[in-house]
């Protein structure tokens, strides 16, 4: 049997699908599970076996927030403060959170056991825009397949270089730690100037870019990938989606190797034009939510920051390890202006139109992400007396889960590390999943008359 | 003969008309008519009795494009800097710059000869919402009476509070200078301190706001409140006008008081509720685009600065002497984004539905202006040393034609006002103007296959 496979995970996620119409509700059950998994990671944490020292309920809390959602926004350096069993918690409760909502999507269709059905419309159109999977606990399987062979070779490539450095037991469990870390897009480092000490090691510096840009790109993209192994045959959404993300880290590197050339605290400190293209490189791509550095975040330049604002806000791939407004979401926005500029009213990407409800979709994301890091920005900038430019880097990072600091997150005090908390949640629920908790759904079917409203 | 004028207003302004296809692009027009007016200003003001001392050509053309635009940003002191002539220049720039564009739409009109035709289906549908009027010309007189009315009563009531005050001679002329600036939203004030002396004074905080808050309202509005004076007979746009900007003057008004009440630098040092009532309400209504000020916005709390930073962005309304991306599109966003978490795909604003076009409109409206604030605070970050909030203030500030200033406009250098020049322009002209300045229009009828794409 062949499932329409994009229908089956958009209409999941969204809650829009028959699930709901059955009394059960996707966004909630989804974000329950994420806070019954952040309080048990809490209480984990909290063990006194668990720490060095003994750390707070706040920090705890904290630190599982961060991990579930794959943020990596610390109060309490991984390294040094957490045991072995710490961090085993901490590397569960990221492999739960980045691997877990990937999978939520099919896993919430099996659990509700409803009747896969080809929406016999689209398969006419777009007859190749399908994956062939015989049931939905196949595509749940093969996302777990697909993940857990991703991090068996990260693992294995990390070892070849972390083992010769560190011996078979520190270098194996670097190579684990730092393969599950990046593959979900978690940020979290044994050290606490993160990867900073390979700046300048390609072997490293590749790996773990390669392993969160996978995570990034998301389980339907990878699927078609290996599946169809032809351009020409791939479907619209994964050719955008793999052109955007080219284009970003193209363009980020780029601005990052422009901005921070002369700067002695980052790329300046760099002696060949090789080495600063690496650490541009990695630098540039790690904004869109994975949050390792090489370099110290505190001493980019203003413009930079700026610029990296802009890359965390918009994140990674829908249904992937990454979170932010998504890729699909900012090329919308773009597509839809362009098409309304142009004077046509149908949006278009690579010649294939969007739905209405598409670029509704977009829009709601975007409204709604841009609502919550202006409120936080606002809630934060009235609670604490740091830089607004730090705060706001603080709120964007929590949002895109990128967990990229300017140094703020430890003087935030208990209030403003709750806003970051909830901005966290937010962020990797998605901005939708708060739009469903909050509003009352009805499907009306009163149809209003048209008005005319003059705009901008 | 009756015209649906809302049709007419908007088709012209974003140059989907006739006009159009007749060769003539009223963008451009516009555009180019604005430049023309900054360069002849600018050399009016350059000339040797338009200052007390020579001033350069850079002041002199950035304050053209201050006065122009209605923006009211400044980089040399209107009241002390420039002699009655210089003054006069710069009331003149403001009335052609505020009252010529909310008169543009309708003169373009006129100036195309363009017969008026009647959308019968519109029409049939909303019978109430038109306008009677015989026609563009008497469109075109309607506005200029309205404003040449609303301001002779502006200097009428003004001159009541400055003619007891500072004489005949210098009280006729301040409520002249503070009438035409507020009507058009300009901020343009005779003092450094813009209106801080009045604080306390109802009569000209009141005076004023109600000036700049109508002119802010627009003609459409002010039209058919005239005609009409009932609220149900009101249409479904002036209504939701209405409405917005009741509901963000008083959340604007309640927030300062709340965040300024114990600041020592602002309404703290105000000895009676009404008097912080009144100053709060002066400051929360004057950024969505007036830009007076009676107290100094450079020790406003950080809180207050980030939440101005929304009212700056949001602005007036359409076809008003406004700015910002206007409180439609505004509106249309939480009512998309509020349409499609409830399931349904119809936008509506009280129980009328909003065509995809407008939808589109409202969304491209968004995207450029915020692609512009970006890129605008992005190139001032990494060509100035200023607090990032100062800057983000001073971009918001000239996207909005708002002018309210933490201090920073005169310290940008050369460039950096070069940057701030260009998007007060972008502000004042809209953000589709500048999106329409950049697309080749092309009127394809090849409809694409629909396809499914994941978001956020
Ligand atoms: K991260
Ligand atoms: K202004």
């Amino acid at each position: 049997m062949k499932i329409h496979f994009l229908d089956l995970v958009s209409d999941r996620t969204t809650g829009k699908g028959s699930g709901r119409k059955a009394g059960i509700n996707p966004p909630r059950l989804l974000l329950e599970s994420f806070l019954v998994l952040i309080a048990i990671g809490a209480g984990l944490l909290k063990l006194p076996f668990a720490t060095v020292e003994p750390v707070t309920w706040m920090e705890a809390a904290f630190t599982a927030t961060s991990a579930v959602t794959v943020t990596g926004l610390i109060v309490v350096d991984t390294g040094s403060q957490f045991t072995l069993f710490g961090q085993l918690v901490i590397l569960t409760l990221i492999q739960l959170g980045g691997l877990g909502l990937m999978t939520f999507a099919v896993l919430t269709a099996l659990a509700l056991g409803f009747k896969l059905r080809l929406k016999q419309q689209l398969v006419a159109q777009e007859a190749f825009n399908e994956i062939s999977l015989q049931t939905a606990g196949g595509a749940g399987k093969s996302i777990a397949v697909f993940a857990l062979t991703a991090e068996a070779i990260g693992i294995v490539v990390l070892s070849l270089f972390f083992v010769p450095e560190l011996g078979w037991k520190d270098g194996l469990y670097e190579a684990l730690f730092y393969t599950i870390s990046a593959f979900n897009n978690a940020g979290f480092a044994l050290s606490p100037d993160s990867l900073s000490a390979y700046v300048d090691h390609p072997g490293i510096s590749l790996s773990v870019t390669a392993l969160f840009i996978t995570g990034g790109l998301g389980y339907i993209v990878m699927m078609e990938l290996l599946d169809r192994r032809s351009w020409s045959r791939l479907s619209v959404y994964v050719k955008v989606i793999l052109l955007a993300t080219l284009l970003l880290n193209v363009t980020a590197t780029g601005a990052i190797l422009l901005l921070e050339f002369g700067n002695p605290a980052t790329l300046g400190a760099l002696d060949s034009f090789w080495d600063k293209l690496l650490a541009a490189w990695f630098q540039g791509v790690t904004p869109r939510t994975a949050g390792f550095n090489t370099f110290d975040i505190g001493a980019l330049t203003a413009g930079t920051s700026v610029f990296m604002l802009l890359l965390m806000f918009i994140g990674g791939a829908p249904n992937s390890t990454a979170s932010g407004i998504k890729i699909s979401s900012f090329v919308i926005l773009i597509a839809a202006t362009r098409s309304f500029l142009r004077g046509s009213h149908d949006v278009s990407l690579l010649r294939r139109s969007l739905s209405s409800e598409t670029v509704l979709k977009a829009l709601a994301t975007a409204t709604i992400g841009m609502a919550v890091v202006f409120v936080a920005v606002l809630t934060l900038s009235i609670l604490v007396e740091d830089d607004f430019l730090d705060i706001a880097f603080e709120v964007v990072s929590a949002f895109g889960t990128v967990g990229l600091s300017r140094g703020t997150t430890g003087e935030l005090g208990t209030a403003g590390q709750l806003v970051i908390m909830a901005v966290m949640l937010i962020g990797r629920l998605g901005p939708l999943t708060l739009g469903y908790t909050l509003t009352a759904r009805r499907k009306s079917h009163v149809r209003y008359a048209r008005t005319e409203f003059p705009v901008g």
